[in-house]
C-alpha cells in the first residue's frame, strides 16, 4: 500500500506545452443529470471544466440544460436522445456516466458501454455503479469505478467490513478495472499494480455532490494526462483542496471546490 | 430567560469525526417554493446546504426548478406530485415546510405533518404558520415554529402586544412544540425549558428572505447536530454573522449570509 | 442650482433603527422585463433589493421568470395577467415602471398609473416615459420620471439642446412631478424646489443597463427613506459608486454597482 | 512583421471623453448559441460587455434565453424568428456571428451577410466560418474572421502545414478581409497592412469556449474604438490578461479572462 503525497501531483500534472490547443486536452462527456439530479451533472461537468479538459459535454435531461448552461457556460449542452449523443460518444475521450442518472437509466449505461472502443475511458459513478452491479454489460473501453462503501458492497459482493485491501485488489483483478473506492481513506485500486490511498480526506467534505466532484476531476485529468496515474492525481488533489479549505469552513462545499481546483493544479508545477 | 452567547454554538458546533460520511450529517427536505416564491425555497435550501446538511432536498414548483439548480446544483429537485416526493418524505431526518410556500398549499401540509413519524423533526415557517394557524393537522414529529410576531398572533391567539415571555411559554407548553419568535430579539421557547434569547440581531437584516434563510440554518443544524439545542445555536449564529456583515453593510443580505455559514461555524471549533 | 455631495447621502440614509422589522423598510413592485428585456427588470430589482428596500416584487414576461429567481432569490415573481399583480399594485409603496417594459405595453401602464393612490409612489422609466409621453394618464400617485436626454424630449417636448435648467424647471411645475435627467450631468428638478445636480457621474457607466439600475436604486430608497431628498441621495451614490469604480474598471457594470450599495451605503452613516 | 505589445492597447483604448453616452459605444449583436451552444454565444456577448460595448444583443435560440439572461443581464435577447432581428441587424455596429452557431445556420448566416451596409463590421467566428468556406455570400459590411488553424483550412485552403505569413497575406489580399488566425502564436492580417502577431499567448487559456470569448472582445472593441486597430488591441490584451492569470492558474477559463477585462482595460490608460 502507497500512501499518496503532493508527489503524485507533481508527476502527473505538467506544465502544458506552448504548442498546444484546446484538442491536446481532451474531450469529457458527462452522462447523467436526470430530471431531479441535474445539479449531481452540473457539479462533475464544473469539476471537469476547471480541471482543464479541452472540451466538455453534457447529456442531462432537456429540464436541466438552462441550468448547466446558465451555471457552467463552458460547457456544452447534448440531447440524449439524439444523433449527436451517438457522435459525442464516439469522440469522447472519456465519459462519465452516473452523476445524477436515477436508477431508471439502465438503457443508457448500456448503451454507453457498448458503444465505447479501447482506446476511450469510461468511469461508473453513482447510479451507474448500482446499475452496473444488477448488469455488467461488457465494454471495449478502459474502466473505472468511483463506489462509495454501500456503492462497493454492490458493485463487488464484498460486505462494507469486508472490504479489505486484499479482498478489493482480489475483486479489481477479476473485473479488470480501476476501482477508487470512496471512504475516510480513499484507497485507489488497479490491476497489477500497488494499492493505493490518500489519507488526507477530511469529513468536512462530507456533503451531497460531492462524489460527483471528485469524479468530474477524475474525467478531467484522465482526459488530459495521458498517464497511469492521473486518477490518482485527481483523487489526491481533491482531497488537498478539501483539506486547506477545511482551515477555514466547516463544510466545504462541492462548488468551493472546483473554484480553487486551477489554483491548486499550479501550485504543484510552479 | 437565558441570553444566549457564542458558547450555545461552541456546545452544537461539534468538530467533525473523521470516520464520517454525508450519511451523518442528515437529509433535509425543504418543502416551498410555488411559483411566485421560488427564491424563499433557495435562500432556505442554500442555508441548509451551507450550514453542512448532508443532503438537501426541495419540493418546490416546477417553475422554479431551473433557478434552483442553476443556483445550488448541491440541492435536489423534488417534484411534489410524484411518488418520490413521499419517498423523500418518509426518508427525511427534517422536514422544513413554508419558504415560498403560498396560502394555497393546505394540502400538501397536511400530506406532510400526517406523513412524518416520532423520528423526525418537522419546521413550519411562514405561510405553513398561518395554515396550520387555521387548521392544526396532528403530527406525530418533533415540531418546530419559527413564526414573525403577526404570524405568532395567528398561530397562538396572542396579539402582538401580548406575547409576554409567560405567554409564549403558556402556548409553547400547550402546543408540545418549540418556538422560535422572531423579533429584535428573537426568543426560543420549548416545553419544560428555559426560554433563551438573542439578543445582538441588527435592523440590517429586516429584508425580504431572511426567515427563509434562518429557518433553512435551523434545519440544517437540526439535521446534523443532535442535540436539543441546536434550533439555539443556529438562532444564535445566524444574528452573529448579521451583525459582523452589518459592520460594513448597511443591509445585510440573506445571500451576504448564507455564504458566510462556513466560515463562522469554523470560527467557533477553532 | 445646488450641486449634491455627500451630505445629501448622510441626511437620507439613516441608522436603522432596531425595533424594525421589513415591513419598515417599504414595498418596491417593479414592472418591467418583457420577453426580449428580462435583464433590465432583474438589474432595477437587484439595485432595489441591495439598496434596502424591504421586499422586492417583479412583474414580468413568464419567460424571464426562472432568470430573474436564478439571479436574484431575494426577490419575488409577480404574474402580470393574474389577480395578483393587482393586488401586488395596491400594496406596493413604489411602483417602478419601465425598465426592460416594451412600447407595446401601453394598457399595463395605465393600467398601473389609475390604480395608485396618493399614497404611492410611481416612477417611470425608460418606455414608460415614451408611453406616457404618448398618452399621459392621469394618476393620484406621486410621480418621478427618470428620462435620459431624448426621453426627456418625448417627454417634454423640449429638443435636446433646449432642456436649459429654466425650461426644465417650467416642465416640472407644469407636470407637478419629479423629474431626474440623466446626462453627463445628472439633474433633479421638482416643483418648487431648488434644482439639484450630479456632477461626479463618469463615461464609464455609460453602457446598457445602467438606467435601470439607478431607477432601482431609487425605488429603494423612496421606499425606504421617507424623505423628500431620498431620490437625490439615490442619485447621488450611484454616481459616487460609479466613479470609486471608475478607479480601477474602465467600464463600470450594472451588475459591479449594485453589489456595492449595501458598502457605500454603510460608509455614509459610519 | 510586427510583435504587438501594450503599445497598442494604449493607441487604441483611449479615456472615455465625459460628455458621451452609451449610445457613444456602438451596438453589438452577438448571432449564435444554437439549442447545444448557448454557452459559447453566453461568452462571447460577456467579453463584449466587460470590453465597454455601449449595448449587446443576443440571437440566440430560445432554449438559452433564461440562461442567457440569467448570467449576463447586461444583455438583451433578440428573437431570431422575429422582425425585431431584422432590426437589430440594421442597427448593429458590430455583429459578430458564429460562436455556438451550430453548422445547420447557412440560411441565417446568408441573411445576417446580405442584410449589413458598408458602415457595418461583421465578424465570422467558428461554425460561421466554416459556413463561409462553403458558400461565401458577398456583403457589404467589412469583415473579419478569426478561424483556428483548421478552420483557416477551410476558408483558404491553405493546409495547416502551408499556412505561412505570405500564404495568409495572399489571401487576405484576395478576399478583402481582416484575419485574426488564432494559434499559440495569433496572426493579424489586413489587406495592404504589415501583418502582425501576438506573442505571449499562454497554453493555459487551450481551453473550450476561449475563442468566443475572444471574438466577443474584439467585437466590443471594433463597436467602441474607431480605429483599424481596434481588433489587434483587442488580441494583445486578451493574451495579456490570459497570461497574467496563468501565474496562478493552471488553466485559464473563458469567464476569469471576461471578468478581468474592465481592470486591464482601465491598466492600459492608468
Amino acid at each position: 500500500m502507497k500512501i499518496l503525497d503532493a508527489e503524485i501531483a507533481c508527476e502527473v500534472i505538467r506544465p502544458r506545452l506552448s504548442e498546444t490547443h484546446k484538442g491536446d486536452y481532451g474531450r469529457v462527456l458527462v452522462v447523467g443529470g436526470s430530471e431531479p439530479y441535474g445539479g449531481a451533472a452540473i457539479l462533475a461537468a464544473s469539476a471537469s471544466v476547471y480541471s482543464g479538459a479541452g472540451l466538455t459535454f453534457v447529456a442531462c435531461a432537456a429540464e436541466n440544460h438552462a441550468a448547466l448552461t446558465a451555471r457552467l457556460p463552458e460547457a456544452i449542452y447534448v440531447d440524449a436522445k439524439t444523433a449527436s449523443f451517438e457522435e459525442n460518444l464516439t469522440r469522447a475521450d472519456v465519459v462519465l456516466i452516473g452523476p445524477g442518472l436515477g436508477l431508471g437509466s439502465g438503457g443508457l449505461l448500456e448503451k454507453v458501454l457498448r458503444g465505447l472502443s479501447a482506446e476511450q475511458t469510461v468511469i461508473l459513478d453513482g447510479d451507474a455503479i448500482t446499475l452496473w452491479a444488477k448488469k455488467a454489460t461488457k465494454t471495449q473501453a478502459r474502466l473505472i469505478f468511483t463506489p462509495h462503501q454501500m456503492e462497493l458492497e454492490r458493485l463487488s459482493g464484498l460486505a462494507i467490513g469486508s472490504q479489505t485491501d486484499a479482498a478489493l485488489q482480489a475483486f479489481v483483478e477479476k473485473v479488470g478495472a480501476i476501482i477508487v473506492a470512496k471512504g475516510p481513506e480513499t484507497r485507489i485500486a488497479r490491476p497489477g499494480w500497488e494499492m493505493e490511498k490518500v489519507i488526507q480526506g477530511v469529513p468536512a467534505q462530507a456533503t451531497g455532490g460531492m462524489g460527483d466532484t471528485l469524479a468530474g476531476m477524475i474525467a478531467g485529468f484522465v482526459a488530459q494526462f495521458h498517464s497511469d496515474q492521473a486518477v490518482s492525481a485527481a483523487v489526491w488533489l481533491h482531497a488537498e483542496i478539501a483539506g486547506k479549505l477545511a482551515e477555514s469552513q466547516y463544510v466545504v462545499l462541492p462548488t468551493a471546490i472546483i473554484s480553487q481546483i486551477p489554483f491548486e493544479m499550479h501550485n504543484v508545477i510552479k
